[in-house]
């Protein structure tokens, strides 16, 4: 890393087009070196087996300026390796300081190392007559048997003295002064670099107050606004108030997922070329602090980069193709849990914010492919100390959620949240409390107050919630005596117990909402098994019914897609009825009518591309 | 693709790297053309904003020979485009004719166009003022309301217009003679590719009986075999029968992964450059039908493009990062399910099998990194048509599961074997019986023949099986009236109920197995709450407890990793004790005695770096 200490340090160069998106006035700059030597576990590495001329090429075409420094002499290799540090540390001064003085008018091409050695340098050359050093044998345990072996045992031994162990510790084993004083000292040292312990840099958001850009909402479910709409609002003066320490991540999407708003603060990061008509709603500046590439895995490279050194930021992404991230995740969540619970020293580094969006349940267009909430799966498998999931139903909670993960630490928080237009259910103030408790009855879609329910009927996400609360106006219309308790889930580790994740409910609370032997139909975002998975310890577990996502899709309406998964509000009133012991024999005809109005709502969509309007446009009614 | 009738189709170009793996003797050739037409949803893409030098350098670095079709005149291009197909098919030709004629000398560096054309081309150039035709309006619905705004509608007319319906249709709507007779018949309409549906294609492997590959097991649980050195050497046989139609794939890591006795039958592909010492142990040859690059997605796309073309392959990996697949499995999914569901004119083509290797519980050298077993997780989110998951305990279930996989079509089959040595349970015919029947009572290891049993003891997997076993070893010992029964799952989705899943067990099945009142402790392979996920309609799932992988790990010995996730003998044997109601009271010594083991253990490990012999070397003493 070259740069000053005031410039802000740009993100890692976690793919070779990163280049492109370095601010040679605003950035620090990377250094890449490509330690190219030869091979890896068990095979020769292509680049090393590729003519010097194409290797050449394909790091010009990378967008940078290579320089090769190549051999096997370490002595000579040491000084080639200074010198060509210190001419591309030159190099990019140069291109800093014009940049900084005439502005940017090119890209700057740059410089990289390629450094060519052998793997294993130095180490055995040889071993049982196979070649070691610059050979994948030098990849692993170079001698493998050297307590059982005598001759292994003396190679090791003839290897280690050519360190001239001699020359560099004195009779009591301890490191000669001349050497020891070359070892630099407090934050200069390599283990002590700031920059790799961000926590100790980073300073906490200046966050605007969420509260204002709440939706007014007047009567619960009564009008449509697209929650990330809202949210991209928040985060564009989260971004005005942060210049320095905050950035949007994103594939190609921010538009597509609603969060436009943004660009008013900071336009996408480009320093490739322009042309005219960028101009015209391109969003692109070299200035700009939204980072936008069609490669998830860039992006969260990115961003855990960015984290780390101690900076904020938030990345949103297609809900299906999360999926791709998956194992970056996982070890990102590995490092975090290391980090946070067998590190001291290690100061806490902004949460991840994973904003999962463009969900499952309105894929109008774009069908199956797009159809994949399984990442709260893979989520959920990592250790409860770091992962947190939340599923705000409608804008004012997404707000809130989104207001408190920035300010949190040391986790990866993921937010399941749609850009299309969805009922809101809460105002500002009923926001905030429910996603404090992450877990609640909401009275007003409940028939139960001052008696035993009957049946839970609970969700989580914002079609499961809408067609939840659908399903209630329809069983109230159906049976006026029926005692419903309607529960909303906004924190998903709410639903384990408390033994097991710091969020968890206790037994007292989880069976005070759920009843210890009521049925609960659940209406879930995401697989219908991941409320099993996080509640089967749960006493009355047997009767939760879950309904959600069961890998049935096509390019759907939102209705016909319920519909044929079962979390539609015409399949929960029957589960109702069907669950519901005193409904038996009362509710058949009931039940035969909304299988008819099933079949008759699926033939619409079917025949006209579109749901009723009395679906498209459904407000609760109270 | 390029190619005679004769010559195996070379995998597709999953990479731009990947056209170092073409033989331009044995494949067919793909002429890569990239269309780049300089946008995506919202934004210019990289390629397309780079100097024309760099662009060509980065193909040129890449490996191949770059043409260039650039322009916007369509009548032009349009012979452009011909012209450069042309030559670049005789270039195809011109190498492949040298090569097979004189051999292979250098690697080829294949054509490749780059076509830059504007994206919507021909399409609306302006709407409302915008440019649409050659910027990212064009992505989607260029003009989006011509069912209400009668000004778009006739932007929409004029735009189509423009086409000259008028010459290409008669009065009655249909295509003019002279434009139908263009289109290619039979196998040649793009359509009715047979490569596009390669199950048409498909012929079964000769593949030799896995019965001879068996270890000898004479007594159960007495000797330790790597599962995968045995695997190895039949895979070395299937690709020895079946020298056009078989490969295995693998990143780098079939050698550690202990399979390469395939290198007996076929070498690693490299067509890049050889050095001398490569041929001392390198396996490299440029026929060489195993596939190795260090990128799982690559593989995962080869894979995939060679079932789809009707042949056959394994693709083995580290648990860990399989992950690194995870969205392409996915999708992958989705395609088979609704080729095989939906559309019946595409044939069943060869299925994926994946190989999950280097498993969580014994990474002596890797750690908390290298463990990590979810992707079953992930797997048994997709539709039951198409997935399946095995987990053989020992090589001879390995060998029969393997050949069950190579046979079969339209699933992916994931198959779970570690590559240390394991104890080996069941001979040849025992373990065909007991993989047929992918779940069973192991009579030998049970002691509640004649009797209700007092415990049931399940496992799935191989550590979990040897621990599983070793308690019953304990509890033998402790209690010598103890009914217990000894279950083990091969197929993981016998647990599912048979509603669910093709292979799930009946209910009256599955409680006969698991009985429908008494403790069953499960030992699982991987995260406990799948276990959970799989059973919890069945009607003893509350008496299920599940161990498995609690995303506790370091650098730890076998013991060690198992004891701090709770899978092993003495937690296991303590579990049963506290679930037995009867071994209440008369256990809480026999417990104390293991809680102490249990602590020795942990503290050898701790000092020593390894186990204990006696648990290094346990067998089971019957």
């Amino acid at each position: 890393m070259v740069g000053d200490g005031e410039a802000e340090t740009g993100p890692l160069a976690t793919s070779w087009h990163s280049n492109k998106f370095l601010n040679p006035i605003r950035d620090g700059a990377v250094l890449p070196v490509l330690h190219l030597n030869g091979y890896k576990i068990a095979n020769p590495t292509i680049l090393a087996r590729i003519p010097h001329d194409e290797l050449e090429a394909l790091f010009i075409g990378y967008g940078h300026k290579p320089y090769f420094v190549e051999g096997d002499d370490p002595t000579v290799m040491h000084q080639k390796m200074a010198a060509t540090l210190d001419r591309c540390v030159d190099e990019i001064h140069a291109i800093q300081r014009e940049a900084r003085t005439q502005g940017i008018r090119n890209r700057p091409r740059w410089p990289m190392i390629v450094l060519r050695s052998p793997k294993g340098w130095t180490g055995p050359r040889e071993v049982g007559g196979h070649k070691v050093e610059g050979s994948w044998r030098a990849h692993q345990v170079p001698i493998a048997d050297p307590a059982t072996n005598r001759e292994s045992l003396r190679l090791v031994e003839a290897w280690l003295k050519r360190y001239q162990p001699d020359t560099l510790f004195d009779a009591s084993g301890r490191l000669v002064e001349e050497l020891r004083a070359l070892a630099p000292e407090g934050s200069r040292r390599i283990s002590a670099n700031p920059h790799a312990n961000g926590g100790a840099l980073c300073k906490a958001l200046d966050l605007p107050p969420f509260q204002e850009y709440a939706v007014a909402v007047k009567k619960p479910a009564s009008e449509y606004v697209p929650p990330t709409d809202v949210l991209g609002k928040f985060l564009r003066d989260v971004m005005r108030r942060n210049m320095t320490s905050f950035r949007v991540f994103g594939p190609d999407e921010n538009a597509s997922n609603k969060l436009n708003a943004v660009y008013e603060a900071s336009k996408k990061t480009w320093l490739a070329e322009l042309e005219e008509s960028d101009a015209d709603g391109g969003e692109l500046s070299v200035d700009g602090r939204v980072m936008e590439m069609l490669s998830e895995h860039t992006l969260e490279g990115w961003l855990e980069g960015y984290t780390l050194t101690g900076r904020h930021g938030l990345f949103a992404t297609y809900e299906a193709f999360v999926h791709v991230i998956d194992s970056m995740f996982n070890q990102h969540a590995k490092w975090l849990e290391k980090a946070k619970r067998e590190l001291r020293w290690r100061q806490p580094v902004p949460s991840l914010n994973l904003l999962i969006t463009s969900l499952v349940w309105r894929q109008d267009h774009n069908g199956f492919t797009h159809q994949d909430p399984g990442f709260l799966d893979v989520v959920t498998n990592k250790s409860p100390d770091v992962v947190r999931i939340y599923l705000p139903p409608d804008a004012n909670c997404l707000l809130s959620v989104a207001n408190h993960c920035l300010r949190s630490r040391d986790y990866v928080n993921v937010i399941v949240a749609d850009k299309q237009p969805h009922l809101q259910y809460l105002d500002m103030n009923e926001a905030v409390t429910h996603c404090t408790k992450g877990i609640g009855i909401w009275d007003w879609a409940s028939t139960d107050q001052g008696f035993e329910p009957d049946v839970v009927v609970a969700c989580a996400g914002d079609i499961a919630t809408m067609e939840a609360l659908a399903a209630v106006e329809i069983l109230k219309g159906l049976f006026a005596d029926l005692k419903i308790r309607f529960v909303n889930v906004v924190d998903l580790f709410r639903l384990m117990p408390e033994t097991e994740h710091p969020h968890g409910l206790s037994s007292r609370d989880f069976d005070s909402l759920f009843t210890t032997s009521k049925p609960v139909i659940f209406n879930f975002h995401s697989y219908a098994t991941l409320v099993h998975k996080l509640t089967y310890k749960r006493t009355n577990h047997e009767n939760i019914h879950v309904h959600g996502y069961a890998e049935q899709g096509n390019i759907n309406t939102p209705l016909e897609l319920a519909i044929i998964n079962g979390i539609d509000r015409f399949t929960l009133a029957i589960d109702v009825i069907d669950r519901v012991s005193r409904l038996r024999g009362i509710g058949d005809h009931a039940k035969e009518r909304l299988r008819d109005q099933i079949i008759d709502h699926l033939n619409y969509a079917h025949t006209e591309g579109i749901d009723r309007e009395e679906i498209r446009d459904w407000c609760w009614k109270g």
